[in-house]
């Protein structure tokens, strides 16, 4: 048994305690009053570094919150892995649906509960755990890893980009490392080798200058809020297809294998329309779930609001109404194409009797697919069998990371998503949570991923 | 020249400098916060009501808001007239639109700017003072009268029904008046003959149980706000014609004469168009626009939302949509007919792929027609003709007075609509305001009222 596993064993229940300290932080990157909190989940950070014999830690000034950076540069002529994570964590709200508070970390039933449990913080502590058994069994890792644990994820990491490009030197690697994903299911390890993209538009549509009320002026004058749900309608057929001129052109289609490869994944419709709560699962004809998820492009409404949405009755006739419209993207769709398409699209379908606005409200985000046979993937696959006593599967997530396709253009390194989260494990969502066994296997993982990495040449 | 005329010529600005106290007292019916205010109101028209030698003053208490009764009965052998009008307010809210401050009434180009200023208050006080100028300089009324301001029209009248109908013979009539209406532009005084009816639904759409991550889930799962949308928008075609099965069958069609009679009425759509801002004018094709307002049925769209609409973007996948959904009706549409057949078609219309419920949330309002040729209406026909100089129009409303089909159907009496209103005088919105002209013209078309009613015999 390597000592760095002995290690990890032995402290398993320890680790759980230390992990709720990082829990308590309420480090909500989105909210100005948690700024404090913010800061102490940074100094939190790199006291734990240190403690864990990680050199040069810096706490490092962004246009927002700070990156925290920790490296260990002496396994000579081995490869450099670059590990990012974050340290900040999503708004807690509802409250009143979080079964215990969402910064009181509780354990029930092998599951520890808090905001930031998978998302990211017990993520980031496994990897800062698997190297302290490296680091305090051995006194070195058997490669070189730098450490990068920003505070601005759950905000889109804007500031990430421009502190990525002007520390290219210090962030040089020859592997990039992220455990911010999900396995697809209990008992099935996997290493996530693709993303979706993503562009994002708010729709406005202006009927008249002010409300109306709409016993006196209802049939004469056009509802915004209607020619919004009439544009809105036509974004996609009876088949779920969207209905955009151009939308799937490049689209890179599953070969027979990719999908047979998919159908033998352990994936359950049926669990998953459960957890959820949907009546039945629905999306694009002729594909199952998955291909949906992982490998289709989709458009969703991801917000809409017009006239009185308060309780009861108002007659008014709104003046205005708004949606907000994402579409996720797949191989080899072009972010700028896919949203010009669809800004002339919307105008083409409004009506002549509104003023219609499409205004783009977020970073675009690019897809990303990584190959699977890149010596550094194989190795990743190396360590994930050791630690978890199971052949990982390739998996991808229908979600964007918007870091990935900034690290993978700015670095040009291959990239390994080792996610340790469980699908319905409330990221964003009251009651996130972790399952321990994955934590512990992951970290386990986490210890053989420097070994097995050591052994492949990288450089 | 009769002495209530001339009393009501000398006191022009003073009755406005007397409105204003009425107008600063914000009895907005719909606020808990303005308990106070209401029952201030309450207290400024009992004083009034007694002030102007009204008699047998009664503060009646209802469910809701309580309310004010007075009398003058000594008018032996000639008709009675029950007065109805409210004295709640709107919300003054978005307050950052008034120009003037909605409870610091001002007087701007011969117009008084205040909430409540045309609705109801001033309308109400223009009947005070013509009772006034009648009692002050006769000691007497040409006939008697029953005075009804209530204080919860504004939210829809709720405890009004039981009221009349414990009060049926305390408020026993021969002729109902109501100023609470607008005339169709400055200068065409007229009398309101027709309102339509209303019924009002929410329709609520559940697709999973709670909001899911876009990225995460996006495509594989049925977005609520697409199927609300898609609902939405088959309800009406593209010619502005309702689409539910048998919505028309019982809409009394306009005779080729009633046609004429509205084309020949002085409305500038031209005016409309701008007034309220919107780049063109819509509605059921094949109709005019007056035609459309006052005597077709519209189905507008009066709220509707769904997950994120604060700034900027979030990735969710809404759980729940909503919208509020009202009809207006027209003789002889049945609200309970035309509520079974909307809830069933919403329905029919649901994808299979969400819960749907809907949910009528505010009390019917049914239509009502008044006849143009009966002896009451003639009289006030006259009273305007000497009020304003001019011959009045018969007009109709596109909106709905709850209480008049209220009294109609308990009191079995003539109703007339005289209202001084104006089209752009922003009732319910920021800027309510009233035209002093009209004001003094009403006063004296309501002194003249009483006069030619007393003629009448409508016993």
């Amino acid at each position: 048994m390597h000592p760095a596993v002995t290690y990890i064993q032995e402290r398993r229940d320890a680790f759980v305690e230390e992990l709720k300290d990082f829990l308590r932080i309420p480090s909500v990157s989105t909210k100005p009053e948690h700024k404090g909190d913010v800061q102490r989940a940074v100094e939190w950070l790199a006291n734990t570094m240190r403690a864990v014999d990680l050199e040069n830690v810096q706490i490092m000034p962004t246009a927002g919150h700070p990156v925290v950076y920790a490296d260990w540069l002496h396994a000579a002529g081995k490869p450099t892995a670059l590990i990012y994570g974050h340290y900040d964590v999503q708004p807690p709200e509802p409250l009143e649906l979080w079964i215990s508070s969402p910064f009181d970390p509780t354990v029930r039933s092998g599951e520890l509960f808090a905001r930031g449990a998978v998302d990211d913080k017990g993520q980031v502590f496994m990897h800062l755990k698997a190297l302290e058994a490296h680091l305090k069994t051995q006194g070195s890792l058997p490669v070189n890893v730098k450490l990068l644990i920003e505070g601005e994820e759950e905000i889109g990491s804007p500031s990430l980009d421009a502190f990525v490009r002007e520390q290219k030197d210090l962030l040089k690697a020859d592997v990039v490392v992220i455990s911010d994903t999900a396995m697809i299911a209990k008992g099935v390890p996997g290493i996530t080798v693709g993303l979706r993209g993503i562009v994002y538009f708010q729709i406005d549509v202006e009927g008249t200058k002010s409300d109306l009320h709409s016993g006196g002026f209802g049939g004469a004058v056009v509802n915004p809020a209607f020619a919004l749900a009439q544009v809105l309608a036509q974004l996609k057929d009876k088949n779920g297809r969207i209905t955009i001129p151009g939308f799937y052109d490049d689209v890179r289609r599953l070969s027979p294998e990719e999908r047979r490869a998919l159908a033998r994944l352990p994936f359950s419709e049926k669990k998953l329309q459960k957890d959820i709560g949907a009546p039945v699962l629905f999306g694009e004809k002729g594909f199952t779930t998955l291909e949906r998820l992982w490998a289709r492009p989709t458009l969703e409404i991801n917000g809409m609001v017009s006239g009185f949405i308060g309780e009861g009755a108002k007659t008014v006739l709104p003046a205005r109404a708004m949606a907000k419209v994402s579409m996720r993207l797949v191989p080899d769709q072009d972010p700028a194409k896919i949203a010009r398409a669809f800004t002339q699209y919307v105008k083409r379908l409004s009506p002549k009797t509104v003023r219609l606005k499409v205004t783009e409200i977020s970073g675009r985000g690019r897809p990303w697919l990584a190959p699977t046979d890149h010596p550094a993937a194989q190795a990743m696959a190396r360590a994930i069998q050791k630690g978890f006593g199971k052949r990982p599967v390739f998996t991808r997530t229908g979600g964007t990371i918007a870091v990935v396709p900034t690290l993978d253009r700015l670095l040009r390194v291959p990239i390994l998503l080792m996610g340790i989260g469980l699908p319905d494990e409330n990221a964003h969502a009251p009651n996130e949570k972790l399952d321990l066994d994955n934590l512990h296997h992951g970290m386990l993982s986490a210890v053989h991923l420097w070994n097995e990495l050591a052994e492949e040449r990288l450089k």
